[in-house]
């Protein structure tokens, strides 16, 4: 039974509940209806709560994508081969992806950290930190050794550092690894209740036999591993069917709200990777925001499991953090309304009496 | 039997079926698997077919909000008194309503356009063009006056108009007026199949009760007015349960449709708006983008009625074009996509053999 490393498990500090107060009371007082503008009142609440003060804002937004290759691709259980992994780390830095492009209009910073793909050497723009080239096939073995997996975490942990010490004020996570749905069904259904056909889905482009396929490897490979009935606990899970970069996830999200910086959640397999990490330490749920549900099956229980209720669902698969990025300019309006919109009093207009 | 002037009817030109088609298959080029950008992909590949150009963008979104006041608040149907139409004018054109931040945070220009509200006289910024204050209570007479409707139409007209002369290439339409909620139930229940009972809901804030009594009006208002079977025809039922603020929503949106220029539609009243501008002009709905599902009970039955599939459901339920405005993020994202993502040839990327 691996243990992680204490600061994975230390818990961050509580939100600000006096600025949560404050920012709830504000709210009824601006000049809409109770209510009316539904979950971005909430996530201004949330926002000037997480930031302990009465004015809201994402001035410094932070993309961290984390890259690794999956020994399982193996088993044939991705639509793509996984040299892809490596090629899009150059697209990435070369401004080409679509989470590059979404970081350049918004202004957001992109660090993309190689944390264990195949490549053996990183394209100039992504910054290498790593123990080995991708994991082990997790139907035969072990996916990581301990010694990986902690220098996974920490390498997560290093990069939210990088990006705070630079002034992140939000941190959104993003990954790329060919192979990397079936790590994080494997990892959800370990931690959830077992059972992987209902989160089994088609990652980058599997249909009907090869999902079927898919599932039936997960299946093997969790009962292999004892980890088929469920309630598994973190770092073994992680350690026997995670990948690297999904560990610098857990690393990354934990990090974040240790130094008081909300994290702002992708997809399917950042869930996965953040459904790990609150299992390793609870507390760090206060610091998540979910912004969208994706088409990816298993989705719908990850968020379940973390009573997260996501931003949008607009049937995106895509992963590299896109999903957080498009929901930015949600948290950024979100804020602004709560700090730049007339009171009843101020604006002379009548309330509810 | 009312009959619309002749313009109202007059069909828009199509969409651009060439760009259509070389935007699609520009999106199977991009590096990505194909459809993992969801309804991004559709939004980039219909505002190419509506510019009629391979690059799609929205430079310049206008935000029209029409208000008007509304005679069937004397049944008291709306938790709100009606001077909060007026109070509210001058709001929007102070900066401090939702749609004020909104437009200013992302560069759109809002007109604010009286069609109708109990004002003697408009505050400095609103543009003021009515012929009437207020409708009648349309629980005992007609609503509107053919020469009123009428007027009401050309004012959505002429604001539309005003507007692409000034560069737009998006309009977003929103409304305001205490009361809209109860003529947007009317026209809804009429134009479709007469069961108010499943479209009647809370407006600005009616709880159990006050929603009974609200739709217990509106089914005897459609009585009266011979309404109450469903399948009437737009002109009659604006004119008989309409609003100032909804006919020229109605003009508005089919005259930026006959100019080329698409709309972005709010929630539940403008999109009551919208069916009987469909209703009336079948070929507007290529036009038409919807943003968001509002919490509105009928908005549903409306959007089904109109095939349209939003873009998100936040529990948004203010007017005012909010909504709208702030899905503009998601339409400039998904075009910026579209057009400065990298192919997989570009990028030297391995797509799918």
């Amino acid at each position: 039974m691996s243990e992680f490393p204490k600061w994975v498990t230390a818990a961050p500090p509580r939100p600000d509940l006096s600025a949560e107060m404050r920012a709830r009371e504000r709210q009824a007082r601006l000049t809409k209806p109770a209510g009316s503008l539904g979950q971005l009142e909430e996530l201004a609440v949330r926002l000037a709560s997480l930031g302990g003060r009465d004015n809201p804002g994402i001035a410094a937004p932070h993309i961290l994508i984390f890259a690794g290759d999956h020994g399982i691709t193996e088993e044939g259980v991705s639509a793509y081969p996984s040299e892809v992994t490596g090629q899009m780390l150059s697209n990435f830095v070369t401004g080409g992806a679509a989470i590059s492009v979404l970081a350049r209009e918004q202004g957001a910073i992109l660090q993309v950290i190689d944390t264990g793909t195949l490549l053996q050497s990183a394209p100039a723009g992504v910054h290498m930190d790593k123990v080995a080239h991708g994991t082990r096939n997790f139907r035969r073995e072990e996916a990581l050794t301990e010694d990986e997996l902690f220098h996974a975490l920490g390498a997560g942990r290093d990069a939210a550092i990088r990006a705070i010490n630079d002034g992140a004020d939000l941190l959104i996570l993003g990954e790329m690894g060919i192979g990397n749905t079936s790590s994080a069904t494997a990892i959800a259904a370990a931690l959830l209740n077992g059972d992987v056909a209902a989160l089994a889905d088609a990652g980058t482009g599997l249909t009907g036999d090869g999902i079927s396929h898919k599932a039936r490897v997960i299946t093997e490979s969790l009962t292999f591993h004892e980890l088929d009935s469920g309630g598994a606990v973190a770092a073994d899970t992680l350690r026997k069917v995670g990948g690297h970069e999904i560990a610098a996830l857990v690393g990354a999200a934990i990090t974040a709200a240790q130094e008081r910086v909300p994290v702002l959640v992708d997809g399917f397999i950042c869930s996965a990777a953040m459904l790990a990490a609150v299992n390793a330490n609870p507390a760090l749920r206060d610091w998540l925001l979910f912004s969208h549900r994706s088409t990816e099956n298993g989705h719908a229980a990850i968020l379940t499991a973390l009573n997260a209720d996501p931003l949008f669902d607009l049937g995106l698969r895509l992963g590299e953090g896109s999903g957080a990025a498009l929901a930015l300019p949600l948290l950024r309006l979100a804020c602004t309304l709560h700090n730049e919109m007339a009171t009843f009093d101020s604006a002379g207009v009548s309330s509810i009496s």
